[in-house]
């Protein structure tokens, strides 16, 4: 049984308040699978990568026990490239540039010895793509988390609605949430959302935490007060992988499961902020986590 | 001993995508008093009406035990009036109309029989006005609660900083936090404003809950996800009033009494919003209050 990651793989240049760096590893799948590597040790990757990806990061991914059998390797082409600047609050960014490259025609070709996926987390992508992958497998996996963006909201509305038919658990923000429902109120926009095809939704509130809707119940999750952010970017991915993750070492998919699930997926994307690109996810240890979650547990609780 | 809450006393033309009313009782005062009338029975207030304000409201007032030996009538003048109207997003609003007329020259007179006050909640006034009522009490009171606003910031900040060195607790929302900190982190923010005074700083944050810092710890304090926001007004100060009415009946002030305090204050602001102005503060039950709450500690409730 494994935990298959299905994502883009992008080199940034990014640029923050406290710095510049060019060429970092980043995209949806390398924050996800990092995460998710430090709950559960059969961790699958699919991707593509261009030729000017620096392959000592595969070197890091295999310590983190990843799978990378589904990376597919395009050394004549160029890598998927995004370039961004984050403005003074870190909420707002500008896209400065987008090279798709590799991802452009990018098939999610399964490995036969993927179809052991039990949970199946599609990353941001085309719905089309996310649609292909899970047509891909055999039986189909006891999990399916999606995460998209306003983007395929805007332009492949249907293709995204489609898929959602197929999925188990939605993950987008809550301006998207409002986008994808019509509905400003979020109470009255997930209960539309939940009526699409996921079974779960949550809404990423970045520094306001998170919101989980299903089996009739919600759960807000705070999100831990951070005196620096020092670059945002793959937090809400992250947060995901961290998320699907727990739920695989755990074992029981339930509301009760996924709320400490959005716990550690928060613990994770807290620390993924501290560095640049993935750095910060690549040296975790167990007490730092442990210590990281106890903070959110005090941060929350109270005796009523 | 007792709670005295001082602050404004208005006549509110409301609109909403709900609908709109005329000369609705509104004003700081109002909401904090009913508010801490549900926890505590000594409340007293201080405040002034015009010849045109509805002397029948006063008799709701009397029925929840607020005294209002410090309510000051002007027969002959026009009571402070407000209106606004609220955008579709509720989080928005713009005021259309201020008529300031009594409250120009309000002068915060304490009858001697306030002298006992405990607890004082120094609801949105001009921060001279605040730091005057402070002067007035001969023995310091146990607990002071300003709350304040962005206007105050732009206009009065030399007053406003003098008066926040005689608080124990100040409640903003996080933008004027980050106004009156000049910081863009939240964590940080609060940092700087410990330093101004108080011992205690509540960021509430609207629809994302309130934030706690002080005596070095955080709290985040969920806010129930709601489907209907009929009327926002008057939602900070009747979280105020319930937060230091819960305090008085505790008797207690200190981290972890405040955290149960900022609960049952966003419990009673949940309400609030129920309805236009202050009509749904008038008949709330203890059995509605603790279902309620109830739901907060579900809502944000996991083990961890």
């Amino acid at each position: 049984m494994s935990l298959v990651v299905i994502g883009s793989i992008a080199l940034d240049d990014i640029e923050t308040p406290f710095g510049k760096v060019e060429k970092m590893v980043g995209g949806a799948a390398p924050f996800a699978c990092l995460a998710a590597s430090y709950f559960y040790d059969k961790v699958k990757v699919v991707g593509i990568i261009g030729g000017d990806f620096p392959k000592q990061e595969i070197d890091v991914w295999h310590k983190h026990h990843i799978d990378t059998e589904g990376l597919q390797i395009a050394e004549d082409r160029k890598n998927f490239y995004w370039s961004g600047k984050y403005h003074n609050d870190m909420n707002n960014r500008d896209t400065l540039e987008t090279g798709l490259n590799v991802l452009e025609d990018f098939d999610p070709i399964l490995p036969d010895s993927y179809q052991d996926c039990e949970y199946l987390m599609l990353a941001n992508l085309t719905p089309t793509t996310q649609q292909t992958a899970i047509r891909r497998l055999f039986i189909r996996p006891k999990l399916i988390v999606l995460d998209t963006m306003n983007f395929w909201m805007d332009i492949a509305l249907d293709d995204l609605l489609s898929t959602l038919k197929s999925v188990d658990v939605l993950t987008i923000n809550d301006a998207e949430a409002r986008q994808l429902s019509g509905e400003y109120s979020l109470v009255k926009a997930a209960n539309k959302i939940l009526q699409m095809g996921p079974k779960y939704l949550i809404i990423k509130k970045g520094e306001h935490g998170a919101l989980l809707f299903g089996e009739d119940k919600i759960f807000s999750a705070p999100a831990l007060p951070l005196a620096d952010v020092f670059d945002p970017t793959g937090a809400g991915d992250t947060f995901a992988g961290g998320f699907i993750g727990y739920l695989a070492k755990v074992g029981t998919v339930n509301f009760e499961n996924m709320k400490n699930a959005i716990i550690f997926g928060s613990a994770l994307a807290s620390f993924c902020v501290e560095k640049f690109g993935t750095e910060k996810l690549k040296n975790l240890t167990e007490q730092e986590i442990t210590a990281r979650v106890k903070e959110f547990v005090q941060l929350s609780n109270f005796q009523i």
